[in-house]
């Protein structure tokens, strides 16, 4: 069998023990698992995605506040999360996400919504001004 | 007019100042500009980030050996990068690229080729044993 073939005995390894490293966090990267927008990256911690894991809702832990938020506490705008990946080195995560109305405190539906030279490429999907 | 439409005065508002932080590093997320799918996060630097708009390739740090590289450097599977986004924060980057066989040093087209539970999920589209 060629190695390049996916392997049927390797297709469940069990658990992955995500690597928290030295400060305990990992970045995460949340996509829409509908049409595969990038929408934010944020940080996580152990008990960030074991609350992510219990309840089905995307949970980060903030770096400035120093505490775990669930995205949506303040603006509604919640992600519910529908499978989480790990890379090959265990120190990312990604989680396929169903957004509600749009990621970004801007009001944009992704926190990627202009390009390194300023030009706005993004869909700008409700007032922050009406939601925070 | 409502401020949730994209404001034309506001399309392009010049160089974003990327915010490279204490490490002097932020998080690049490289995202098929084709089929969208991610395909690995790794870290760049103000220079990585200068060699990757000079040459059209993708080039990150490495925290480990302290030092840029380019993506497919020694793999040949180069990342042709379409456009550099950033996020409303400025301190994460995502690449639209155009990636060569396989992002991934395990031989598979994404890094996030499993899920947290251990579930293989992803494509292996080489045999890293003959390429590395």
């Amino acid at each position: 069998m060629s190695q390049t073939d996916t392997d049927p005995e390797a297709a469940v390894d069990g658990e992955v023990d995500v690597d928290f490293g030295e400060d305990g966090l990992v970045p995460a990267i949340a996509q829409d698992a509908e049409d595969g927008e990038v929408l934010m990256l944020a940080y996580v911690s152990p008990e960030a995605l074991e609350r992510t894991r219990e309840t089905g809702e995307a949970h980060y832990y903030s770096r400035s506040r120093e505490e775990i938020w669930r995205k949506g506490g303040s603006s509604g705008h919640t992600q519910s999360v529908h499978e989480i990946r790990v890379d090959c080195d265990a120190d990312t995560l990604l989680y396929l996400v169903d957004q509600s109305v749009g990621a970004c405190h801007t009001g944009h539906r992704s926190c990627f919504y202009r390009t390194v030279e300023g030009e706005r490429v993004g869909e700008q999907v409700f007032d922050p001004d009406e939601v925070y």
